[in-house]
C-alpha cells in the first residue's frame, strides 16, 4: 500500500524523509503502513482503491520553526504537503489529502492555548488545540467566556474555522470564519506572516481588529492552499447569566413561510441563538400512505399533507429557540418571539421550555431533550464540547470503525426561506429516489440556519448492506448519487460550502461564473505564491500549474 | 496644473483619452482643470504643491462593460486608474488618487439599487448608490429594514465598506466589512469575477453566504488594489419595533476600567448598540489649573483629577447606551446594564433616557441631544443618513470650501480597555504638545468602540490661522505632527486602520512584522494579477513592481 509523492523517486523520497527527521526528530516522521493508518480517510468513498487519497508519510512538527523547515524541504523535493490540525473532520475527508502520496503535516503537537482574555473576550490558539482543550483551559481558570463548539468537539478551532465550520450559540459566534480574529501563517515559501494587527510588531490588538491596514488576505487561507495557519485568534462570547428555550409549532405546511421569516427577524436582531427546525410528521413516515404523500415525485400536495397532520393531531413544523442574557432579557425575547409568531401565524402554539441559570449543571448539560421532543443537543447550546453526537448518529463508538460505518457530508447553500426548503426537499429527494437511493429525504427535511440555510444531503453507510452499504459497490452507488446531486443543485444555483477532498473538484465545478473567473484568479495567485505547488494542491478545487492538466 | 500619468507622453495620453471617449462617450471623459477640480482632495495636506495628488483625467462609466473597456485601455497605455464610488470620503483623501497623474474612475453613475430583501434582510447595490439613495429606496417601498450609515451619509456603501467604514447601530452591522455579503469585481485584466455564492451562475444566495467554496478573496478588495468593485451585497438589520437609551455615569477616573469591561460584556452579547463614551470634565478644560492637570506630561495624577471632579460636582466618565428590540427587551437590557454596572462600580448613576416606538418621528430623529448632555447624533442610531454632522464640526456648509477648512482623519487601533485609553491619551497628547500642536487631546479623550477601540488623532484646520492653519506652513506642521504620531503609535504596537493616500505609506510602515512579510505577500499577488500595475498603485501601501523603487 506504500505510495510515493507524484513524480518523486523512492530514493529522493527516502532522502526527504531523512531531512524531515533531521529537522524534527525521527520519532515524528511516519512512513510505515501501520503508522499511516490514522492518516487515511476512514469514511473514504473509495477505500482501498487506486484512487484512495493515501498519504506517503506524515510529519509532526512541534513549532513554527519546524513547520518552516518542513516547507522548505518539501519545496526542494517538490513534495505536496497537506496540513491538518487534529484530522478529525471525518465526514469531510478526515486527515487524508487531496493528492495521493502527499505528506501529511500533522500539527496536533502544537497544542498551546496562548491567551484567553475574558475582559476583551478573545483567545489565541495553536492548531493542535481542540475544542475540549480550550474549554478545559477556560474552565480550569474560572474564566467567564464561552467557546462556540461544533459537534463533536474533538476537532480544533483552527481546523474547523479553516474549513468554515459552524457552532450552535449566538449567530455571530456560530460563524467561525467571522469570529476568527488574526492569523499567523507559514507561507509556501517558508516565510511567517501575520494578518490584521498581527502585522504590527508587538500589537496588543491582534485578536481585536482582524483587518489591519490595506488588503486582508485572511480569506485565502480558509478552504485554501495559500499557507499553513500556525496561530489564530477567536472572538469569544461572554458567558451569559441565563439560558432559556421555547418551542413554537405551526399547524400547516405553508405556515413554514411565515415561521422562517419571523425567525430570520429574531436572528438578525440577535435576540435568539440557534433556531432548530423540525417536523413531528416524521413520526408518520413508517405509514406507507403518508410516506408516499411526503415523497411524491414532482412535488407534494400541501393540502394532502395538512390532512395527514390534522388527522394525526400533529403540527406540520416546529422550531426550538434558544435565548441568552439576563433572566429578564431571555424572558422578554421569548415573549416577543411568541408575540410576533402569534401576529403572523394563526393556530401557532408557543410552549415554554426551560429557564435555567448559567452555568447549567453537568446533569442539565448532559440532557439531550427538553420537556418536548427535540433534536437539539443541549451541550452545544452552552458551548460545551462533547462526543455524544455519535450516539445520535446511531453509533455506539466514537472512534471510527475503519471503512465499515461512516457518513459523507454535503450541504447545499439555499436561500433562507421556506420556499427554498420546499424546492430542495423535492429536488434532492426526487433525484435520490430516481437513482434508487432511499436517502430519507422527504418533504419534512429541515435546514440548518446561519445567515443562510444549508440543506444536508449527506450519505451514511454501514456494514449492514443495502443501498448504503460500505462495500465498494455500495459506495460507488453513493458516490454516483452524490455527484449527480451536485449537478442538480448547480442547475438551481445551489453550491455546497464544504466537501471531502474526493468531491472537491465536483463541488468547485459549480462555481463557474464567467467561465471560472474566480478559480482562474485563485490559480493565478497560487502560482505566484507557491510556484512549486507543494501546499495542499487541489484543496478547494485550486490546483498548481503543473497539476492542472488540460482542464479546459 | 495639467498633469500626465507617470511615464506617459502627452500624445499617448491624448490618444488614450480618445479611446476612453469612444468607449463611454466623450461627455463622460474629463480632463480640463475646471472639470477636474471636484476630483482633487479638498482637504489635501499639500495643496497646490508638486506632491499634491492630482488626477490627469476622470472617466465616468455607466456599466460594468464600460469599466472593463476602460481597464483594458488603461492596460495598453500603462495608465494608473483610481476607482472611486462617490469620492466623498474627505477626511481620508476624498476622490484623489495615490499617484499623481492617475485617471480617476468615477463610478457614481452606476447608482442602481438592484435588490432589497426584507425577509432575508439584504441588499445588492452598485458603487454609485449613496446611503441616502439606499435609505430612500427602502423608505419609498415601506420595507422594514435598516441600513447602517456612516456620518455624513453622502458616501456610498461600496466606497465606505471598501475603506473599512463603520456605522452606529448594532455591533454586527456597524462593521461594514463584516456585513458585506458578495462582491462583483472587475479585475486588473478586465475580467469580471464574483465572490462567494456569486460564483455559482444564477445563485439565489449571493447575498446570504459570503464565503462560497474554496478560498475567499473578498478581503483583498478592501483598502486594496486588486480589482474594482462593481456590485456588493450588504446584510441589513431588520427594523426593530422599539428604541431606548440610557446614560451611565461613574465618579472616579479609574472607574473607567470596570465601565469599559461591563460595556464590552453587553456589546459582545449583542444587548446594546453603539456605546458612546464621554467625560463631562471637558467642560472644565477652560480652567487653566484643570487643563494643566488633564494634560500633564508623562501621565496625569488620577487622584488630582478625581478631586477636580468632586469639587465641580461632576462625574469622571459617562457612557450612553442604545437598545433595540421590543419595548420589553430594550427595558430588560437596560435594567440589566444598570444591574451589572451597580455590581461593579460603587457610586455609578444610571439615568433613564428615552423610550420610543420605531420608527421615530422626523422631529425625534432630528434631535442631536437627549435629556442629558450628549455627543451622540440621533440619526445614525436609527440608520438614517444625514449631513448634519458638518454642524457639529463647527462648520456651516456641507460642501467643502477648497483648501480653507477641513480635517485629516487618523485613528489608532488600541485595545478595548480603559488602561489602553489612558496610555493613548498620554502618548498622543504629550507628543502633540511637544511638537507645539495643541490638538485638544487630554486625559479626557474617549475612544470609538467596535470590537476594538479606535483613538482619534485627526487634525482640523481652517483659514483661522494658528497651529492648525490651512496655510502651507500650517499644513506642513500638521503633516509632520501626524507622521510623528504614527511612529510613536507604532512603537506601542498601535497601527491605524485607515488613512488618506498621502499618509498610506507611513501608516503601512507600521505593519512590518517579519520584515514586511505581509506586504511582500500582497505585492507578490499584485504583480501576478496586475502585471502592468495600473490599478490604484500605492493604495493601502501596496505598490506594483515598477513603482516600488529601491524600497528595502
Amino acid at each position: 500500500m506504500a505510495v510515493l509523492p507524484p513524480g518523486v523517486s523512492a530514493d529522493a523520497f527516502a532522502s526527504a524523509l531523512r531531512e524531515f527527521a533531521d529537522a524534527i526528530g525521527s520519532e515524528w516522521v511516519f512512513a510505515d503502513d501501520d503508522d499511516l493508518l490514522p492518516y487515511r480517510d476512514h469514511y473514504s468513498p473509495v477505500p482501498e482503491a487506486a484512487e484512495e487519497l493515501i498519504p506517503s508519510a506524515a510529519v509532526g512538527p512541534d513549532s513554527v520553526e519546524q513547520v518552516q523547515q518542513i516547507v522548505r524541504i518539501a519545496n526542494r523535493y517538490r513534495i505536496p504537503l497537506y496540513a491538518i490540525s487534529t484530522g478529525k473532520n471525518f465526514a469531510y475527508g478526515g486527515p487524508a489529502p487531496n493528492v495521493r502520496g502527499s505528506v501529511v503535516l500533522d500539527l496536533k503537537r502544537m497544542n498551546r492555548v496562548l491567551e484567553v482574555n475574558a475582559d476583551r473576550n478573545f483567545a489565541l490558539v495553536e492548531p493542535g488545540v481542540s475544542y475540549f482543550d480550550l474549554y478545559r483551559y477556560i474552565q480550569d481558570r474560572g474564566l467567564k467566556v464561552w467557546i462556540d463548539t461544533p459537534d463533536p468537539g474533538w476537532g480544533s478551532p483552527i481546523g474547523n474555522t479553516m474549513d468554515r465550520g459552524i457552532g450552535y450559540t449566538l449567530g455571530f459566534y456560530r460563524d467561525h470564519t467571522a469570529a476568527q480574529c488574526g492569523l499567523e501563517v507559514v507561507l509556501p515559501n517558508g516565510e511567517v506572516m501575520r494578518t490584521g494587527m498581527g502585522a504590527v510588531p508587538g500589537a496588543p490588538t491582534w485578536q481585536e481588529y482582524k483587518y489591519g491596514f490595506g488588503p486582508d488576505p485572511a480569506g485565502l487561507f480558509s478552504q485554501g492552499n495559500f499557507g499553513i495557519v500556525t496561530k489564530m485568534g477567536i472572538r469569544l462570547m461572554p458567558q451569559p447569566e441565563h439560558y432559556r428555550n421555547g418551542l413554537i409549532t405551526v399547524p400547516k405546511r405553508r405556515d413554514f413561510i411565515a415561521l422562517v421569516n419571523t425567525v430570520n427577524y429574531l436572528t438578525d436582531l440577535f435576540m435568539i441563538g440557534e433556531p432548530w427546525y423540525g417536523s413531528p410528521l416524521r413520526a408518520l413516515l413508517g405509514n406507507t400512505e403518508f410516506r408516499e404523500a411526503a415523497t411524491r415525485r414532482g412535488g407534494v400536495n400541501e393540502e394532502e399533507l395538512d390532512r395527514f397532520a390534522a388527522s394525526a393531531g400533529l403540527h406540520s413544523w416546529q422550531v426550538e429557540l434558544q435565548f441568552y442574557g439576563s433572566e429578564k432579557t431571555t424572558l422578554a425575547n421569548w415573549e416577543y418571539a411568541k408575540e410576533r409568531v402569534a401576529r403572523a401565524i394563526p393556530g401557532a402554539r408557543m410552549i415554554d421550555g426551560e429557564s435555567l441559570p448559567v452555568p447549567l449543571t453537568p446533569e442539565q448539560i448532559a440532557e439531550t431533550t427538553g420537556p418536548y421532543p427535540t433534536n437539539m443537543r443541549r451541550n452545544v447550546t452552552q458551548g460545551v464540547p462533547s462526543l455524544g453526537i455519535w450516539k445520535s448518529l446511531g453509533r455506539t463508538e466514537a472512534v471510527p470503525d475503519a471503512w465499515a460505518k461512516g457518513h459523507i457530508g454535503l450541504f447545499a447553500i439555499i436561500p433562507r426561506s421556506a420556499e427554498a426548503v420546499f424546492e430542495a426537499q423535492q429536488v434532492f429527494g426526487d433525484t435520490l429516489r430516481e437513482l434508487g437511493l432511499d436517502s430519507g429525504i422527504s418533504a419534512l427535511n429541515t435546514p440548518l440556519n446561519w445567515h443562510q440555510f444549508t440543506f444536508l444531503f449527506s450519505a451514511g453507510f454501514s456494514t449492514g448492506g443495502g443501498n448504503f452499504s460500505a462495500t465498494p459497490e455500495g459506495k460507488a452507488k453513493i458516490n454516483h448519487g452524490l455527484k449527480t446531486l451536485l449537478l442538480k443543485a448547480a442547475e438551481r444555483g445551489w453550491g455546497e460550502y464544504r466537501a471531502a477532498p474526493y468531491f472537491q473538484d465536483e463541488v468547485a465545478a459549480a462555481y463557474s461564473y464567467n467561465n471560472y473567473s474566480l478559480r482562474r484568479f485563485h490559480e493565478t495567485l497560487k502560482d505566484a505564491v507557491d510556484p512549486n505547488g507543494i501546499l495542499s494542491p487541489g484543496r478547494g478545487g485550486i490546483w498548481p500549474r503543473h497539476l492542472r492538466g488540460d482542464r479546459a
